[in-house]
């Protein structure tokens, strides 16, 4: 299996920050990506709380946005205990990493106050969900720990058995983050070309559902390729 | 199932206090013991962390000693990184959680530096090991939220099936720690009247092995009245 990437986006307390490097060291992980962290970059409090998880800290990756922090990510997912009317499968946690594979994965965690925006989720392929007692409120290091274990478990038995998880679903592969970007941004510059946003205030939503369609359906990168090419041919004529 | 009791033995930080109270409520859980607290009762920075569970705070119990906690007991697991040479059961979490079934049951957490003692481990049946990678360091919180999370799983699982987990190896009618209490008081007395123990320095060791015999074997109440009067009698020729 491989090891997903783990992504804050916007994380506010230094603390939290530490607590995840610290839930990552403990269950086996070490590559942390922080996307526009509030209080800047080194952080002590994230160092004082990681202990002996420093080095995952002292090793993470700063973006300025999480398309960039994803660029090399073939699946991402979103933990978020409130599902919005986004059109994304939702997994347990167990079931999202018995679906990680050989894929290049990302697990994403959002900001402690406001959580991920739409347009963090429409970066992703899925949504995780933690089960929980009604009312409850997880904090992100929390979050972070039972996903995190769910993942040791799970590759700890496949090391120990020395083979691929069979349930695996993802493909190694799959069109990466960035190779979607591209795609997207070019389909974007054809789609406003051609006037296919009648009503400019629909557009961020219609424009997020077609980005949806496509992630959906997880195409390998010879995929992407054609798509491109398809969306040339037909805006060229 | 029957919803464990948690039971934190000499806390340090506050702060860990009120992390824990939060995993309880994320996952359903509400009954709090807390055996001599370092910096006293109340505790503000408990509150200050516990946020929407401080509830759990407020009807916290504390105790002087581990035995008056874990009085009305029938199994109780305490959860160690570091099994000593003690013949226990070692279980994973989503093992432990199984076998809870309806007994009153009690998950044990030791202070953040120092850990269990023996004596601590002396009364409980299993001990939880959660699955780590090398060289972790789960602090209590993290270990209460993994722990929480798999009783949680299972017992959303059992509720919505309407039925006992058919595993469940525990017994209703299970001895409580009060009744093995007052037993060990019992033997211990006559053993010592009867110099069983003939070398005062090995007779800790000694005595823990023979209480981990007992307990080993979960009687029921009736079994533990029989063997008090096996004592009795005994004792009294």
């Amino acid at each position: 299996m491989n090891a997903p990437v783990i992504i804050l986006i916007r994380p506010q307390l230094g603390e939290n920050i530490g607590a995840v490097a610290r839930a990552m060291s403990n269950f086996g992980l070490s590559s942390l990506r922080i996307v526009a962290p509030r209080d800047g970059w080194p952080n002590e409090a994230a160092e004082a709380m990681a202990a002996h998880a420093a080095p995952i800290i002292h090793a993470a990756r700063i973006f300025e946005t999480l398309p960039e922090a994803l660029a090399d990510i073939q699946v991402a997912y979103a933990t978020t205990a409130r599902p919005r009317e986004v059109e994304k499968p939702v997994l347990a946690p167990s079931e999202a990493v018995a679906e990680m594979g050989n894929a290049k994965s990302a697990l994403l965690f959002g900001p402690e106050r406001t959580g991920l925006t739409n347009e963090d989720l429409g970066w992703c392929h899925s949504i995780i969900t933690i089960p929980t007692a009604e009312n409850a409120s997880l904090n992100i290091a929390q979050s972070a720990v039972v996903v995190l274990y769910e993942w040791w478990k799970l590759s700890s038995r496949a090391q120990s058995r020395d083979l691929k998880d069979p349930s695996s679903t993802a493909q190694d592969n799959g069109a990466t983050m960035q190779d979607y970007a591209h795609f997207f941004d070019q389909l974007e510059a054809k789609l406003d070309a051609g006037h296919f946003f009648k009503v400019p205030e629909k557009k961020p939503g219609m424009w997020l559902n077609v980005k949806n369609m496509f992630l959906r359906a997880r195409h390998t990168d010879q995929e992407l390729r054609t798509l491109h090419g398809i969306v040339r041919a037909l805006s060229e004529k």
